[in-house]
């Protein structure tokens, strides 16, 4: 692509820097900014730039937050024994949407990945072993996306804690409310006859 | 959505006023930026703060340009006889890369659209029609996408130039080069039978 404007081609090159933004919808996003008001182009170059140098993250959980120690960790309405290992904050959005968990949460920041250079050192795992080997923790409840990564990432950390006094569990997984049987793929229908529960159990969790 | 970090819900908020940007995806390329250096968010936001302050526009054509009078208009080699009127840069761009245009551009700036509210007077189309009127256009080329908002953007500009002494023509609407013609629709297929060429021109245009 040829730029009548360098001024153009820088913005349009920086946005193309986002994951999934091409050339072209990077140019689209461009020309709609320029037909804005100018305070919209200034807004969103402020907030992406103040949230870059101010981010905070809470010093238990690693979670995004504005103060030292995140809402979550500081009510003392939750329970402060029961940790769920999350990927990142998206997780524990769609955690909290639930309304149905009332621990902490322990927020990695990524998962071992060797193919993308991400190794154990890179994600707060250390911390999570601190805080189990001080005994605050009762459970550890895995809630990482279940592929080689997550896998691998659950694994590394189960190593390392295997030997404390504390429960360790897995988000269940299995056919999603609502689904059809023949619709889903075998692996998941295949985990969730292994893995079944007693029937009491689920009509307790049904209300 | 709740976010745990207000900083986070700004910079979400401003990334999902841009087109086509829903909150989950804002939220994602947010987060992306923050796994980045702390350098690409910078020159992302800096790039788009000056493009939208010290954006200009060529004083003949009105396309982005980073001085007075843009490189095309003031390239000597060109027809400056010949005007094709657009509706935005993408246009100019499209066609600069066919390397099959020698004339000048016309950038309107956008289309008649009632239902956007965009009428006339918010598109550069006066300049345009002075620019006829003062008699240095010898043909002006409607190259407008073919909609009814384009239609009617170029026959409002006919109308305000049909008494002055100027061809004016329309880009060829037909069955794209390399397209078969079971596939084409009907609507294209018609135009390009009834609008057929001399098959001598067609001999020239391949070369």
């Amino acid at each position: 692509m040829e730029f009548s404007s360098k001024l153009l081609e820088n913005a349009v090159y920086e946005m193309s820097q986002l994951p999934g933004v091409g050339k072209r919808t990077a140019l689209r996003l461009v020309l709609h900014l320029l037909k804005q008001p100018q305070g919209q182009t200034e807004r969103l170059a402020k907030s992406l730039e103040s949230l870059r140098k101010e981010i905070k993250f809470c010093s238990n959980c690693h979670n995004i937050s504005d103060v030292a120690l995140c809402e979550i960790c500081a009510n003392p309405k939750r329970d402060q024994s029961l940790v769920c290992v999350v990927e990142d904050i998206r997780d524990v959005m769609a955690i909290e949407n639930t309304s149905q968990y009332n621990g902490l949460y322990h927020v990695l920041g990524g998962k071992i990945s060797p193919m993308e250079g991400i190794g154990p050192q890179d994600l707060s795992i250390q911390s999570l072993v601190e805080k189990v080997k001080s005994g605050v923790v009762r459970e550890l409840i895995f809630a990482m996306s279940s592929t080689m990564e997550g896998d691998t990432t659950n694994f590394y950390i189960y190593k390392q804690i295997q030997d404390q006094e504390l429960t360790t569990s897995t988000i269940a997984r299995g056919i999603a409310v609502g689904d059809e049987l023949e619709f889903a793929d075998e692996i998941t229908l295949g985990r969730s006859i292994v893995q079944r529960i007693p029937f009491e159990t689920s009509l307790k969790a049904n209300g």
